[in-house]
């Protein structure tokens, strides 16, 4: 197959190298020439335009985004308008809002598949996990690109209709947050705790037939060899948070509770407070309030 | 190595096949003489009481207890009262609480071994994770037994002193409780959302590549395989809780918030209501206090 590639990002490089890697041919267009000079040394044809790369592809053109959720998604699909018939199809792989991809399919003259993925740098040895929404028959043409840039045919699936692939895509990272937030609480206790314990070893026992071991867990062990056991110099700022929140605004429309998700995403708003939480400072006023206790103040 | 295994329930009788596996000889001993007869024919050496067994061992002897965590402990603690001394070792493999740990070393005239497992029936093959707490040259003297009953050398580690191995179990069942609601608020989301999603091609998706693939995730994968995308049967009942109450009993104590753990256990305590909520009658006949809200009420 013939695939051209729209964004070579971290991620967008990957694609590029693992479906070249996998036999197929590939045009690759960024807006930085060093990434597409870059792409094109390993291989992949190099375009200048959006223009360009669609002239390179044969028909039934199959083109592959690569750039991040928003505005970028766009102004990709704006140049591709008009250039691209209902035999074309076009994947969304970022994270983009699955209502947006709705939106985006009625209005694209291609067929649209909106793609979620999951698995970051990591994915470019081991292939990525993909979550595919959009029309079936887009779907099955793109299968040998899916197999290249996933983990092989168990690593990919059609979730559904338009949109389904990023719903999926942002429900796993709900339960993401979640589980991030389940290691941090226990690593927590372990270290704020009664015993001095080793974190690392800690971890690295349980990723050894454990009932919670996991991809995350091997990062946390991971984290504590690099960083040390006390997490060295990393601080406790956690960026991030979208498509956590998301997750908890779907879940209140569909009226389903998520309380350990919501609560996880609380934790990174809470993270990023930078000058005192004011519903702590004010807990701290009201004790002096209704009891006089010392009311403990900034220089 | 010598070693004398108490209690040959599903995880003894794992303990038993995997030490012998192992080229190692083994005593073994359960109140139920079916299970003594099952664990000869594998070839163990059949005890009929504690006694026979702790006679049936050399010189520095080696007992593993794999009893319900509580009385069976102390019944068999009391059992090999005077009949070990300074030179022998005894682990606890059960999910025994790590202050009844303490206690129990601080009795016990052998060296004691508190050893949180966890892995399931699955270690059968696999083997076990083991974090053990308790004297350094018992753990040394035992590491023979542990390399054979868990992964290997990486699935074992001395956490600390006495207790130190079931307080890092303890955590480690707080942080499957929080996991495993992560896992279970995105799959109903899922489930109960927009789309018609298909759960095990989800999971099978997520397991291959995504940043949340865990074996809890490949239980999942099980699950919606056996029972259907709905869970067919299953029950929204949900049984245990203590170690995940230790955990927040803990947690309490070092002031250290927990509250994914807390929720998680909470869910648990809320499956198990027979009669309605008494919190959620209430909310409903306040509704109607406050607001003249139709009262719906119990047949």
């Amino acid at each position: 197959m013939h695939l051209g590639v729209i964004g070579l990002g971290r991620m967008g490089r990957i694609v590029v190298d693992r479906v070249l890697a996998d036999g197929h041919d590939v045009v690759a267009f960024d807006l930085d020439d060093e990434a597409v000079a870059s792409a094109a040394e390993a291989g992949a044809t190099p375009a200048d335009s959006i223009a360009e790369l669609v002239g390179a592809l044969p028909e039934r053109k199959r083109v592959w985004l690569m750039v991040p959720a928003g505005e970028a998604v766009d102004a990709a699909l704006s140049d591709l308008d008009g250039l691209l018939d209902g035999d074309d199809v076009v994947v969304d792989a970022g994270n983009s809002h699955f209502e947006r991809s709705i939106d985006r399919g009625e209005t694209l003259e291609a067929a649209y598949l909106d793609c979620g993925t999951s698995g970051g740098p990591a994915g470019a040895e081991l292939g990525f996990s993909l979550m595919i929404g959009g029309p079936a028959a887009a779907y099955e043409a793109m299968v040998p690109v899916f197999d290249a840039v996933a983990t092989g045919p168990e690593g990919h699936a059609h979730m559904g209709p338009q949109g389904a692939g990023h719903y999926v895509k942002m429900v796993h990272n709900g339960v993401e947050y979640a589980l991030m937030q389940a290691y941090g609480e226990g690593f927590e206790l372990l270290t704020e705790g009664r015993y001095d314990l080793d974190a690392e070893s800690i971890a690295r026992t349980w990723n050894n037939g454990a009932v919670i071991r996991s991809w995350l867990l091997e990062l946390c062990e991971e984290a504590f060899r690099e960083e040390g056991n006390d997490l060295g110099d990393v601080d406790d700022h956690v960026a991030g948070g979208s498509t956590g929140a998301w997750t908890v605004r779907e879940a209140l429309e569909q009226e389903v509770a998520v309380p350990i998700i919501y609560e996880a995403l609380g934790e990174r708003f809470d993270s990023r407070v930078e000058d005192g939480k004011f519903s702590r400072r004010l807990a701290n006023r009201l004790r002096y309030g209704f009891g006089r206790h010392e009311v403990r103040r900034r220089d």
